[in-house]
């Protein structure tokens, strides 16, 4: 039943972020969204360590909601970008279905009329984790600099400030005690046709489709150019971006489960100290 | 691998929330926590049980969530209560991982200063699911007529009425379209015991503990009787109470899958008819 790969693999799997993030001189372009970088097995590979790594992540989550329970204000934000049909809802129901408590799950669609009257982070602020939570974005502010500037939805001067306004938005939530991770869900246009194409002929997916859908392929390029933009400029040292090749979802779950469990690793999550006394305590309760 | 009884049941369990709904002349006393109605399997069977109804619930709430994209506004909120150490928690983990998305869990602790100044049922409006949602509630306003009563947090005269407002508010919120699933999952006091002796036997346990817990242990027999009081006055016909006994974690995650699984099914749930050409849209699609 077990492969030779996910034997190995049943130790840990690590490098997952460093080998999908945004550094400098980064090309989208030269992405291939059919790869499987730092993952040797297919398929079924890939599944499997998706599913042994869930205790850790689950561990590592009740650590960190523990840790508020002590006064604790760190938390842990997930920014799932991508096109349409790139995978993000199969990524979070796979990827945050662990413990969803102390998840708080936000998909941001185009702004309400009451939105659109603050400033664009305004529905972003109200939308941060709480200490203790894992925050999971499904798109996010970066639609104001991806949609927004493909359709010209506002000036190019209001559009053109906002990346150094995410970069200080951002920054100030990193220094709140947020680890946040960045993640590009990124298909190719062939598996956005085929995934498109996939929804017309089945019924009980007519719903997921929009022919507006079909309009925004001949964006593509745009799309690309913005995505670029929006990558290189707002990948930073406090909140990196990750591009994750999508054009195979269990690839892009696992990829961003991993990328996740990082960040989650590197926060030396620790058990809270009892602020009781544990043997008094036993007594007492012995004695109900 | 797959016993008799889970081969059985891989056709489909029913008659959950019949069993264990609260009727007329209900008596909470009477229920054994440690009984396992309408199911004659033991823990591995029900686990199996658990796991074989995830499809169809994951199916029926992604009906539920298309139909508010073709402008339905139905919602089904389930509101979980019962004592400290119940289970409450892994209900939510097993029940509602499914979907976490079209998910909105909302957690009721102690109200905040904020909260307190505004009718009890304010910040329980705010939580209501929205169209297309899975509400949840990890305790309620039920609280309301159950530790404030037992504590005598506010007058008899102000929490004796809280029967009729909730019930004039379930009304309401039925009326709007929501399907209200109660259920209290339902210890015994020794089992209580038993589950608080092994937090504080575990480190990683303690974070749950709360030397508080063992005094509300004195106050069990007034629980009870406020319990006692709210399913029978708020066990309605538009939103009834279901007592799930609750000793047996598996048999507690299992009644309450099984007890929302059957109010989706009885929303006879349709996947919307698409509102494009289907044929027309391949081609433009094709064309792309």
């Amino acid at each position: 039943m077990t492969s030779k790969r996910t034997s190995e693999s049943a130790g840990r799997l690590s490098g997952f972020a460093k080998a999908l993030r945004v550094s400098d001189g980064f090309v989208l372009s030269d992405v291939d969204p059919a790869a499987t970088p730092n993952f040797d097995g297919g398929k079924a590979e890939g599944q499997a360590a998706l599913e042994e790594s869930q205790a850790e992540q689950a561990d590592l989550l009740e650590r960190l909601y523990a840790e508020s329970t002590a006064g604790g204000t760190r938390s842990v934000l997930l920014i799932v970008q991508g096109m349409d049909t790139s995978g993000k809802g199969g990524i979070m129901r796979h990827v945050i279905s662990v413990n969803p408590q102390n998840v708080k799950a936000t998909a941001f669609k185009a702004p309400t009329r009451a939105e659109r009257r603050h400033h664009f982070l305004w529905r972003i602020d109200r939308a941060l984790p709480g200490p203790g939570q894992l925050g999971v974005f499904d798109r996010s502010h970066y639609e104001d600099v991806l949609i927004v500037r493909v359709h010209e939805l506002v000036p190019e001067d209001v559009w053109s400030g906002r990346y150094a306004e995410i970069n200080d938005f951002e920054r100030r939530v990193v220094d709140r005690g947020t680890t946040v991770v960045k993640v590009m869900a990124h298909i190719s246009a062939g598996e956005q046709k085929a995934r498109l194409m996939k929804r017309l002929e089945r019924p009980d997916k007519h719903y997921k489709y929009n022919p507006g859908d079909v309009d925004e392929r001949r964006l593509w390029g745009a799309y690309m150019d913005a995505y670029q933009a929006a990558l290189s400029r707002c990948s930073t040292e406090h909140a990196p971006w990750h591009v994750v090749p999508a054009d195979h979802k269990w690839y892009a779950r696992l990829a961003v489960q991993q990328i996740l469990l990082e960040a989650l690793r590197g926060l030396h999550l620790q058990w809270p100290a009892a602020d009781f006394d544990v043997e008094a305590e036993k007594d007492r309760l012995a004695a109900t």
